[in-house]
Parts: structure tokens; C-alpha cells; sequence
């Protein structure tokens, strides 16, 4: 059982959420050994000093190294029930940040992201990963590539041509750095002007394939390859 | 819109709850062009002939070549949603056969797999697909196994040694087929047994990295990677 706790270093204290269910679920005593992260990248070791107020006592700490540092930018899918499993399994496979665009055809204008912090924190400590996803509020297209993004940029989109299966694959191969950002697009694809404008920004058009993806499964498919796809020598 | 209908070839016919949704939903008119698959690799261009019975004119047909095989074998999840969202995935990224695993860990013995055939065919009209997975009933891993079971044989397991994230990728790229089996297991992971009982049977076993994956989200990562790395030359 892995707790979050984002302020731990200052508090030295199980937030109230966390507190309440080491307490009054699992019934913890003092003395109790927990494992708690920050969600940056620190997993520590602590015991429970206080079953009144969730106080605890850092025993040890080991800092994660975050292997590749993934930005995926995505038009939220229509349907909350699919952008929240893309969260879950995004957390559990390994991304940084996940921000949400606003296309030319997106079904989607606003986007209220609590829910999907909650799902990410959920599946941090299922999964007991040390690197939360810091996710990020609806912005416009226009807005997002305008922004400072270092590393390899890469725009997902459909196109009709077949046999670029692993274009992708090759573009990540090939890639020098361990920074990366993948732009997805909603299910009307991005417009061609979109496109454009992210190439001219950088952006590396890659294909997922010739297949009709779901936006959710481009977005799994885009990480899993960043995360795990080895660097060319 | 695709329609399903495995027997086309033979009876030049929509299968009921196919014409239903031609004729009823879609309220397609006679000498409408339609798109079928047998989902065993054929894509058909039709003309509707006959708006009461559902009956097709074949006009052409396109073989569809599967690039791989590939057999994913795994302890059903005891959430059934996972097990549906898994599938439907799958059918997406591309999948040949999907067997049900009886496990010495397993939390599921028994498994209708009739809801999970028809998640199939919705994610292969959904996605355009010419192969619709075959979906097995539950069998026991030790009859599994024994199986006849062609092409690079792995065994996905959890160890508690880290750094190997990578090793699975470098096992797919070495392979010299195009057909393959996982065996993804339960969320206790497989018994020290049933790992050395598939390793005496050719499985190789590969880890997904140290991470705690849930089931079906190592079981996707599997799909992606046996998809779409590259084979070394």
C-alpha cells in the first residue's frame, strides 16, 4: 500500500484523504510501517508516530529516476469514462504530463480535469509509481504549440496511405533525446491546417498505423512505444 | 460503417442483426454501397439487393495479409469492464486469438465469453479491421501449454529485480517469426510452477519491466510491442 502525499517533506503528515484511510480503513497502529511518495519522484519509508493526526516519522527516502520524460497532449475524448481508463493506464505504463487541446474538431471545449487527477492518483499508488502526471487544463491548439516544449515533438495523425505501420517506431528509434511530446488528435483527426502549423513548430507528423484507432488507443499506443521502444545506439 | 458477416461468401446475405442495422437503423436503400468483412481477412464492396431480406451483390473483394499472429493467453480479470475494455483494444491494435487461462491464482474459473465476442465485433467494425479475434473459452494452463503452440512462446511474469524493462523488447526484436504467444497472468502474477512448467515447454519468460502493471494493461503493453516493433534484419 502505497500513500501520496505531495507536502510530505514539510508536513511530516499523511494529507487528510490519506490520513482517514490509513486510520479509519486499514486501521494502521503506531508504528506502523508506511510507504508514502510525493508523486516527484521520492518513495519513503516512514512509520506512523500519531494515529490521531496521521503523523509520521521518514525513516528513509530513495529518489526514482524518471527514465524518459513524456508530454502527451490529446483532444479529450466525448466520453469521461475513456479519457479517465487513458489516465489510469498512462499513470501505470509511465507518463510526465498529460495536457488537454481544444482542436478545430474537438467535441470537447471545457474539460473539468479533477476527476482525472483523482484516477492518475489512484493508479500512482496501485501501481506504485513515484512520478504523479501533472495534468494540465484545456488550452487551445494554437496555444499549446506556441508554448516552450523541448525534446522530440511528435504529431499523431491518420492519413490514408498504408504500410507506415512503423513509421513511428523509427521516428522514435532514431530519437536522441528522452524528452518527448506526442500531440493526438480527436476522432475527426486533426484539420490539415493543424498539422501544418505543428510542423512548422517542430512537429514531427508520424502515422499510428493505417488502422482507425480510437483517439484513447492512439494516445496508449503513442506511449507504450515512448516508453519502451530502445534508442538506436 | 462495416457490417460483419462471416458467411457472406456463401449466402449473400447480411446476418440478421446486421440487416436489422442496415435496414432499420441506417434505413439504407436498394443499391446502397456497403462494406463487409468475413473477418478472416476478406473486405467485400456490396450493393444492398434486397431492403426486406438483407440481401448483397458482391462487387469486389481484397484479401487483407495479417502481418502476425498473435495468441494472447491470460487469467481473465475479475472485473469483467477490464476484461471487455481489454478486448476491445486488442481487436483495435490487431490480435488473432485471445485464450482464457485457468491459473493457480487465477479469481476467475468459469467465463462467458459471448460478451466478449460481440466487444470484438463492435471494435472490428469500429476500427475497419479484417481479422476479428478468436476468442477461446477458459481452459486450464497446464492444457494450455501443452498445446500446440507454433512461433516465439513467451511467458510474462513479475520480478522483483529491476532494470530489465527493456528485455521484452529486446526479445520481440530478435524474433525470427511473425507468430507469437503471451501468457499474461493473473493479478497474483503465475506461480513459481506454471513458470517453469511454460519455461519447459519453450516459453521464454520476459519481464514488462519492474513496474506493477494491472493485468490488462500488461497485456496491452504485450500487444503493442508484438505489433509493432521491428524485427532486427
Amino acid at each position: 500500500m502505497l500513500f501520496y502525499a505531495p507536502d510530505i517533506e514539510d508536513t511530516l503528515q499523511l494529507p487528510p484523504d490519506e490520513a482517514q484511510h490509513a486510520l479509519k480503513v486499514l486501521r494502521l497502529q503506531k508504528g506502523a510501517a508506511l510507504e508514502i511518495t510525493d508523486g516527484r519522484g521520492t518513495l519513503y519509508n516512514a512509520a506512523l508516530q500519531d494515529t490521531r493526526t496521521g503523523a509520521v516519522a521518514i525513516l528513509s527516502s530513495t529518489k526514482c529516476k524518471e527514465e524518459r520524460h513524456i508530454t502527451l497532449a490529446i483532444a479529450p475524448t466525448k466520453n469521461r469514462e475513456r479519457m479517465e481508463w487513458l489516465v489510469e493506464k498512462a499513470t501505470e505504463i509511465g507518463i510526465s504530463e498529460i495536457a488537454l487541446l481544444d482542436t478545430a474538431h474537438s467535441e470537447r471545449h471545457h474539460y473539468d480535469v479533477s476527476r482525472l487527477n483523482r484516477v492518475a492518483i489512484a493508479a500512482l499508488k496501485q501501481s506504485h509509481k513515484a512520478y504523479l502526471p501533472r495534468i494540465q487544463k484545456l488550452t487551445s491548439f494554437a496555444d499549446f504549440i506556441s508554448g516552450d516544449h523541448e525534446g522530440c515533438l511528435y504529431i499523431a495523425h491518420v492519413r490514408d496511405d498504408c504500410g507506415h505501420r512503423q513509421e513511428a517506431v523509427a521516428a522514435i528509434q532514431a530519437a536522441d533525446k528522452d524528452t518527448a511530446v506526442v500531440l493526438i488528435g480527436p476522432e475527426g483527426d486533426f484539420s490539415r491546417d493543424e498539422v501544418e502549423a505543428a510542423i512548422a513548430r517542430g512537429y514531427a507528423p508520424v502515422s499510428l498505423g493505417n488502422q482507425v484507432l480510437r483517439t484513447e488507443t492512439a494516445a496508449l499506443v503513442a506511449i507504450v512505444l515512448l516508453n519502451l521502444i530502445p534508442k538506436n545506439e
